[in-house]
């Protein structure tokens, strides 16, 4: 592997990304891209006593569906890294406590399913390991019950607000496999431009996703048309048109390859979700589920995957905090 | 680097750790280790107004000085892996926002500090990165306060209770350098053997240090005499001697090379913390102060150092879950 420029490392021995899975709950089971996921969960508990058990659940299920899947025995997967929202990252800790696999528990909010891609692969790349797996989730009770009110209360949410998807995707990276390959990997720095509303987390991430974006161009030399798609995480609605806008005035016009998950995972008119879909689960699931199996079918060639984080907690929030965003990015092609 | 055992990575370039720093609170100034510090903060707010704050402020400022003691520009410095023990790793994230590095979150509870140097190591050892930061904290009061009680109930402690360090460590990793090097690391699998009692968090720790100390010893062939020290994270008083009793019946006798940071960090006489010091701030304050000076002066050449986990939260143990305890090592040579 090889540094260019800034932040980006490119790798000669691209790792493939072997396989991915994708669990959604009930809103996302009725969202457009409803289709594409492996599993639609009618029930927000999964038959589970608590949301948070539910979330674990839904991590277990996905990466037991990617192994599966992926017809690798679990001895041959040597390391796997896993985060997630909850406080100390519980869903992924006890989701995957029975899977016997060295564990990397990683935190970058929504930002964790590609910063666990961008370690994942180093480790494959390096020739540290044959297979790695890579695994994030997400769920809206849970989520709303430790960042914001208990659900119970039925507090209005605003029109800046984001619904946090129920869901889980986790990948395969194996050192063997005809790809789609992770060619390049840019991890962000942490961007805080003074938003202070943790209900509009779209505002408080967008800049960092234009740093991350920006950077990439310049590291590789590669321009927006170079991709068949740009895809952020869970930007949403509002942060999607501030970096389309952020992105402009730098020169770069994305608008044409350019879209979120946040935005695709629910249909704007008919779901009520505000500025879109968010968590950590949202790029996960829709990656893993949609664009995945693009590249796989050949549909796409090259996307460049972004997926955003706001590192901020209730805590920071009542203590009158802004919110500082992350953005790593990983450029995929077959 | 190889790939050795089952899941040992050993690095044929070993990175140098080529700089540590530790600044610590007011109680671990008052300590065995006192000495070793460079700086003893004799306020738990260390002017800020908020415990949480301050936790950031430990976390910027050894960072800071971990750097200028390196004497590498911050733009020499490719890649930057921290985490901490509050909810969403907040100190880390706002204590190095204005770092200006690409920057990875990890959570492994008290596992961080190793956890870092187990990704950064890959980084630098593959090539990907010349010069790579690593660093963790934990503070008493922003951890009692998040994860047991408020401190203003004065609440009383069980005798299994360890005390969270007030500190932080920094290490800085770098392909250039005489040593001490990081030859191996041995990233732990999650280990839960049903302990519920989260005041007693050596125990539940301790049998995740035993699997990942067997692992090492197997996957390298090494015997417990290799090492001038093993050194773990925080198993405290009642988990170091566990340890060392499940060392004895797999057959390992590591009691006369065989100590732990929350067992060194307090005076067990003099100062009241029961069980001894935890936290992610413990093992990294301890190695960064004292067992990084010793390996520097050749005072010691070879130690393993491996940092303990405890990947539970406090909805977890309401809910009547066990603590999955998890444990990477790494060994140190010089």
């Amino acid at each position: 592997m090889e540094r260019i420029g800034e932040q980006t490392i490119k790798f000669n021995t691209p790792p493939t990304i072997l396989e991915a899975a994708s669990i959604v709950g009930p809103k996302e089971s009725q969202g457009p891209m409803a289709k594409y996921f492996d599993q639609c969960i009618e029930d927000e508990f999964w038959g589970e006593k608590s949301w948070e058990k539910a979330e674990s659940k839904f991590v277990k299920e996905t990466v037991s569906g990617v192994i599966s899947k992926s017809g690798i025995p679990v001895s041959d997967i040597e390391y796997c890294f896993a985060g997630d929202l909850l406080n100390q990252c519980i869903s992924s800790s006890f989701g995957l406590r029975e899977l016997n696999i060295p564990f990397f528990g990683v935190f970058g909010a929504c930002s964790t399913f590609v910063e666990s891609m961008c370690l994942g692969s180093m480790f494959v790349a390096s020739g540290a390991a044959k297979n790695v797996l890579c695994a994030t989730s997400s769920h809206f009770c849970s989520a709303e019950k430790q960042f914001r009110f208990p659900l119970e209360l039925g507090n209005q949410r605003p029109p800046t607000s984001q619904w946090t998807v129920t869901g889980s995707g986790a990948v395969i990276l194996s050192a063997c496999g005809t790809g789609p390959y992770i060619t390049h990997i840019t991890p962000g720095k942490i961007v805080d431009m003074g938003i202070k509303d943790a209900n509009n987390m779209g505002a408080a991430m967008a800049p960092a996703a234009l740093a991350t974006l920006i950077t990439h161009f310049r590291d590789t030399g590669r321009k927006p048309s170079y991709y068949d798609a740009i895809i952020t995480g869970d930007l949403g609605h509002i942060g999607k048109e501030i970096l389309t806008e952020l992105a402009e005035t730098k020169g770069y016009n994305i608008a044409s390859v350019y879209n979120d998950c946040g935005v695709l995972i629910f249909d704007k008119n008919k779901q009520d979700t505000h500025s879109g879909g968010s968590g950590c689960g949202c790029i996960a699931s829709v990656f893993s589920g949609y664009f995945f199996k693009q590249l796989k079918q050949g549909k796409m060639k090259r996307i460049l995957l972004i997926a955003t984080g706001a590192l901020m907690n209730s805590t920071t929030t009542q203590q009158g905090e802004s919110i500082p965003g992350i953005a790593h990015a990983i450029s995929i092609e077959v």
